[in-house]
Order: C-alpha cells, then structure tokens, then sequence
C-alpha cells in the first residue's frame, strides 16, 4: 500500500502546510510531480536556492536576493518612502509603474486580535530612516482593511510628530468598473475626492 | 525589485508546472514558503526522499518505496488480479477495504488520440504474469471513461484468449445519492445489474 510509503507520507504532509491545499490537492501534487521525477528535482533545487538566496533587505525590509535590495541601491528618489505592508504589495506597486521613490515593508500590519503589536513590525526601523535621512513625504500603502487602515493612523500620528508630510494612496471607483456595481462607501470617497476635468 | 530575483522567478516557475497553479497562485505559495524557511527546507527535503526514495513495483508497478511492494509481498490472494490505471485508482480501491488480492498498474489507458497505444502500458507485463502464474480471475477497474472502457475492452479480449476469468467493477447507483438527479445511462445499469433481496 502506498500509504505506507513514508516518503510519500510527508511530502503530502508539507504540501498540505500550504495555503488552499488540502490532503486531495496535495496528493494529487504529490502524484504529479512522481510522474516526472525532473520536475521533482527542479522544484526541490528551487526551494533549497530560495532559502539559501532570499533575505531581507537590511534598508526596507523587502525579500530580496542582494542586500541592500535594487529599489535602494538602484537611482530612486530618497525623499519619499511609500510604506506596504508585505513585499507582495511593494510587487503590484512596482508593476503599475506609478512609483519611483524608496519602499518601507513592515511586514505584517497592527492586528491586537492576532497579537501583532506596533513593536511586532518594522516601524521603529522606519521612524529611524525618517529621522535620519532627508525623507520629505512618506507615503502609507497599508491595505484597506481595518488591520491596515488602524496601521496608517498609527504611523500617520507618528510620522506627523516628526513634522513629516504623511499621505495616503487615494479611494475612488476602480478602472473598468461600472458605477452601479461599486459599493457606496467607495462612491462616497470618490465624490469626496473628485477633480477638476 | 523583486521580480529581478532570479531564484524566486526560478521557484515561481516550477510551482507553476503543478496542475491547478497559475502565476499568482505560484507566486502566493512562494512568498507563504519564504515566511516560514523552515517549512521551505521541509519541503525540499520531502521532493528529495520522494525522488530517491519512490519507484515501481517490479511485479505489479504501482509506485512504492520497497520493491517487491507491500501489497505484492504480503499476505494477499495471488489468484486475482485487479488491474487499474494509476497507483491513485489502487489507493482508492484499499481504501475501500473490499479487495484482498494482488494488483496490476497499467500506468495509464489506451488513448490513440494522445499516442497512447496498447504497448505503452504495462498490458504485456500483465499478460506475462497471467501466463506464468495460478491467475484465475482478473478483475479490470480501469475507469470508466472513453480511454478507460477502450482499454477494458481490449484486456477483455486478450485475457479472455487465455482462458482467464475476466470481471469489470459492476456500474450502478453511488450511495447516499438521490436518483431523481442520477444520469440515465447510470440508471440504465443498475436496472440491468439489479440484485434480490
């Protein structure tokens, strides 16, 4: 019986540890990677290059493979600092192409109910390149979610006793989107923040 | 900016081989996997065993970690053969706790439309073990799709000239369904397959 094969037992038990995989999917992996024991060895090298490569950058806290990361050595402008909440926030920020200021990644956001405390996250590391530095205008991306939007006004109160000009990414109706379908709380900032023709 | 991290690209690519996982799904499973190195390493070492660890059994081919495989060298009924597509069709029919004889993995089913022709399944092996041994009934559960009743067919005939019992798994209403919404054809066999009281 297969499920007697110890192996094969704990490669479904870790595949499971993924996020929205569960015993069917991870078996299914498992029997799919067994189908071609290259990709299985592919994959088991990757991982193994990512663990070995992958760090944070000791400057804005973002995954990355060289310390200091691109984004701080590369030729951005120093003044702003746009702070995310993961480096999966500062990728889709990047890919809009929008940006060309530094990043702060405080790796997670205030959240009480799950025991993650302003002292858990990067926020001290940022108040000190603020103080620092010649940092003119910190721009909060935290999600709009309540952990995020109670980190904003933490770092907003913070960031503001230092005299900085704190701002936030703006709501409004999203591209594509029919007015109809938007809720009202999003129809409320749009008009709220409307502009000129 | 992280897309220029190679090793993640690297990761991201390979996750994305898996059946079911596009781009972002890779790439949400990448950054879970850098939050925690350790399940990282975990799972590198997991594709690792696996690959040195999982192959063929030499009798009945279904995937196992010992050669003969357990089922193969333990305590079974050498007389019937049930004969299945994949290793995952033998772990169902154990788990079912209803069959006490050997198995035969044909690692796959005729397909001439994906170039999948009798010669390519272990049919021979088969034909060779019913040959040599004390083989009285082979049980075909391959499934019961197109390719799967092609092959059923064929292995039907090819037995049959050997003077083997052939059987197929019986078609017939699932538990617990509701045959209001069971389809006709389904209906259609366990009309046919009816049993007494």
């Amino acid at each position: 019986m297969l499920q007697q094969a110890p192996s094969l037992t704990r490669l479904v038990g870790e595949l499971k540890k993924l996020p929205g995989i569960g015993e069917r999917t991870a078996l299914r992996l498992a029997f799919h990677l067994l189908k071609s024991p290259q990709n299985l060895g592919c994959l088991a090298e990757a991982l193994l290059q990512v663990k070995e490569n992958i760090r944070n950058c000791s400057t804005c806290f973002t995954l990355t493979e060289h310390d200091p990361c691109p984004i701080c050595s590369g030729n951005r402008d120093l003044s702003v600092i746009c702070v995310v909440e993961t480096s999966q926030d500062l990728m889709a920020l990047e890919r809009s192409n929008s940006y060309h200021g530094c990043y702060h990644v405080l790796q997670g956001a205030i959240s009480p109910l799950h025991g993650i405390n302003p002292d858990d996250l990067r926020i001290r590391e940022l108040l000190e390149r603020v103080t620092g530095g010649n940092v003119e205008e910190v721009i909060v991306a935290t999600n709009f979610t309540v952990e995020g939007e109670t980190t904003a006004l933490y770092l907003s109160r913070q960031l503001k006793t230092l005299g900085i000009r704190v701002t936030r990414l703006a709501h409004g109706i999203p591209l594509g989107s029919d007015i109809e379908f938007v809720d009202s709380a999003t129809v409320q900032w749009a008009m709220k923040g409307r502009n000129e023709f």
